[in-house]
């Protein structure tokens, strides 16, 4: 049984819809234990109007919650009670092997580190969602925010935990990686890119393929893209408000009259299908890599299904051996490194 | 009359391509004079098959072409004949008010700053493209690519000449001016972002909202989107690469059976007023601001259509005196800036 603790407080929608993405969850993978850290009486409630399986989930009461707008070191050091913190710490005692939080980002991150701990030799844990493309699968877009001043040291190991990830998580033998960059050609990019293609480029354990430019996040068949976390989140934004957009405009089209509305209908099918393939709430949430367990964030207005969805993805991670995979990566990377740098290579 | 002179040779699809746009640009504006340079043999046969007013187009013979892999600087200092250079000496002479090319955007930029020259007082050009946005308006997105290491001040003109770019050649009399970042908060972003951000909050001329985030480039009300050169660059391929994907998902799911071809029909006019909001062809090429007269920069791959709307646009831009606003707003927020350095603000 794979054992999973939830924030079942975090997220714009808690509890209810953390409650329900569990009862979900549980339906779908019969494998799964799950532990809820929380206000006990709301989670009753919530869980009182459901059909679902009692012998693989608990609730661990707290008294405090984490808000969304709250400076997160402050806000994780003082609220020892908050359900976040809570879950972090459950999980560092290996009462859980994954956990999965919508709360707040800066809270999950500082949490993360604070409590849980990285994997010795990660210089610094990465968020890696994965962003639908058009081939229907999704490409892992390693860092997104997590550290905004990055050295090709951390870009180096992005690469290898978004690989270990995608190996682990989703069974993709031997992931495409690229960088993200303003160009193909080797002499694109800020010195960070510059030095990083390099670094890149003399890796063992990857499938590096050199650079890439910002269209091949969704259109190109790579499967891994290491970038800064500036840019990273950047690129992540701006594609979720072109998809956004060509939604609105589309659905403000159909709506523009009777005859319109009349094709709507006829190709609603079609949407539907289109929609789900470019639909990022199935995948999930982003894997926070680099930390000594697995740690899923949700996105913060996850819906039920989108947090059943990390659930799984979260139980995947574990039972793939992410976390180990990434630690003997990043050990033959530093190995490699400190040879290097020792003039014995 | 409004003289642009055209880069005919440059482009995936030169001169054919270009010719046809010239002719195109013709019958819709009846006020401008076109000198296009390249091979004159070429350009004639090309020119034969049409029907357009030839008071109002010359051809300049040149010999040479830069190809899209050469290095600028090499390309632009050897390359005396080309139709690239010549056309920049040309527009430096006062034969023209304007350039448009679609040529290698190195060889443009390195001929624009080496051959024509930058506004005096301007630190960066930079290009800015206009990105269709939801509103079924474009957002002007400066730096794209000109710039990838950038001082807030370079950002700081950015503003300007964007803002004075959208006023003289769209008419658009207040734009709203976001700086792009990875969140909203005043402490977001890189030392460059928060010094940036304190820079621009404080200018006077323009009308700057403070920080935006990557979906706000399509998904908002702001006008202008000040970036550095490499975060542009990426932002705005990663854009073109959703609106691709999304395309090609549409297509592929449209294309699948019969019944869903039969439905296609239904709905083709539908789909092709989406294509025509989302459409960055229609918008022109991306202006490349800062130098001393207009220059346009066409996509690669331009095709007739965006070609034309690419001189159309040259020619607005020349007509609403946009070079003489960027000069003015540059030199305000220079003036304020050596004052506030002295002490004197």
């Amino acid at each position: 049984m794979t054992r999973i603790v939830i924030d079942a407080m975090g997220g714009d929608f808690a509890p209810a819809q953390q409650v329900l993405g569990c009862v979900q969850a549980l339906k779908q993978d019969k494998d799964i234990y799950l532990i809820l850290c929380g206000d006990e009486t709301q989670i009753k409630k919530e869980l009182s109007q459901y059909d679902y399986d009692k012998d693989r989930l608990e609730i661990v009461h707290t008294t405090e919650v984490i808000g969304m707008e709250e400076i997160p070191t402050k806000a994780v050091k003082t609220k020892k009670d908050s359900s976040t913190v809570v879950a972090f710490r459950l999980l560092k005692e290996d009462k859980a092997d994954g956990l999965v939080s919508s709360g707040s980002t800066g809270a999950v991150l500082t949490a993360g580190v604070l409590i849980l701990g990285r994997i010795k030799g990660v210089s610094r844990p990465a968020l890696c969602p994965i962003i639908p493309n058009y081939r229907g699968s999704g490409t892992f877009l390693c860092d997104c925010g997590a550290n905004l001043e990055c050295k090709p040291i951390n870009m180096a190991h992005f690469a290898v935990m978004a690989t270990a990830y995608a190996q682990a998580a989703y069974g993709i033998e031997n992931p495409k990686v690229g960088l993200l960059n303003n160009g193909t050609e080797e002499h694109k990019g800020l010195p960070l890119h510059q030095e990083s293609n390099a670094m890149l480029s003399k890796m063992d354990g990857i499938n590096y393929v050199g650079n890439v430019e910002g269209r091949e996040i969704m259109y190109s068949d790579v499967d891994v893209i290491v970038a800064d976390g500036f840019t990273g989140n950047i690129a992540m934004k701006a594609i979720e408000g072109c998809a956004k957009s060509i939604g609105a405009i589309l659905s403000s089209e159909f709506k523009r009259n009777f005859w319109t509305k009349l094709r709507a209908i006829f190709t609603l099918g079609i949407m539907k299908k289109v929609k789900k393939r470019m639909d990022y709430e199935a995948c999930g949430g982003a894997m926070f890599l680099g930390l000594s367990k697995t740690v899923v964030k949700g996105h913060g207005n996850s819906k039920a299904r989108s947090f059943a969805a990390s659930i799984l993805q979260a139980a995947n991670a574990v039972r793939g051996g992410m976390v180990e995979k990434i630690k003997a990566m990043v050990d033959e990377v530093n190995a490699k490194q400190t040879a290097e740098t020792n003039g014995e290579a």
